[in-house]
């Protein structure tokens, strides 16, 4: 009975390390959505500090209209200013993800309300669209935004 | 001397067999920077089957201000329709490619001039961004487009 014990131990041992690759990349999506809700959550409450930790040092994050903001400080101070006239409130849905090795490429919708606070030159707007995002697990075992495209899907004249 | 012969050619296939990262990920930015001057090349000729033969069949486009175009045939049915009307003049600059197994994530910009044909009701327009493709080398050994997410990096008033 030891011996068995033993054997079914070590089955155990090797069906804990090795890795299935279904199971990886759903933990990877897991981890990839939850970093999308608290990401909303940080927009929304203007904790931008919180947002630029899951930004990589190199992050490109490219807001439509606009000229793209290069690296982890860029996005920062981006946000730092926006969240100061008013008020954002974003929906990030994965809808597909795909992992290999150090990184994985989400696929996702977004909608966004802006609402302007007092003295804010840009009014209020919404809008909605699809977007990639490119994420890599970097050395401290957190997966970061690298690259970053949101494109929205409103036409040209309803878009403001 | 044949035995010397014998260690240096198992050493050079050890060699070729052996991949190196640095260069295969050349070799996929070389692959990847062709087939984008060949895709520019088709769309300005109008040659959208051929276009449409390096999207993956799961492809997923997402123009600027447009509901995306979800699937190959969808792609083709938008461009065929789209150089009907007129002449797009693309320039993709690959900037940055990653790649990790099969699949590799391309940061570019891109220009884009359309130039209306007669009775066109889109108003010639001239566009700039950046963008993020999902490549994917398939089972025949061709790397296509799955995800494509082009940004207008052009003020919405200047956009039109």
């Amino acid at each position: 009975m030891q011996r068995t014990s033993l054997v079914f131990a070590i089955a155990l041992g090797f069906i804990a390390a090795t890795p299935v690759a279904g199971q990886e990349d759903a933990e990877v999506r897991g981890i990839i959505e939850r970093t999308n809700d608290m990401l909303a959550q940080w927009y929304a409450a203007g904790e931008i500090d919180s947002v630029a930790a899951y930004f990589a040092e190199d992050a490109w994050q490219m807001p439509p209209n606009h000229e793209p903001l290069v690296g982890r400080e860029a996005v920062r101070s981006f946000w730092s200013q926006a969240v100061g006239i008013g008020a954002w409130t974003f929906d990030l849905d994965a809808q597909d993800v795909v992992v290999s090795g150090p990184i994985a490429v989400e696929r996702g919708s977004f909608s966004l309300a802006f609402e302007a606070g007092s003295g804010s030159r840009i009014p209020s707007f919404q809008d909605r669209g699809n977007y990639l995002v490119l994420w890599r697990r970097e050395d401290d075992g957190v997966w970061r935004i690298v690259w970053d495209a949101p494109v929205s899907s409103v036409p040209m004249a309803q878009a403001e």
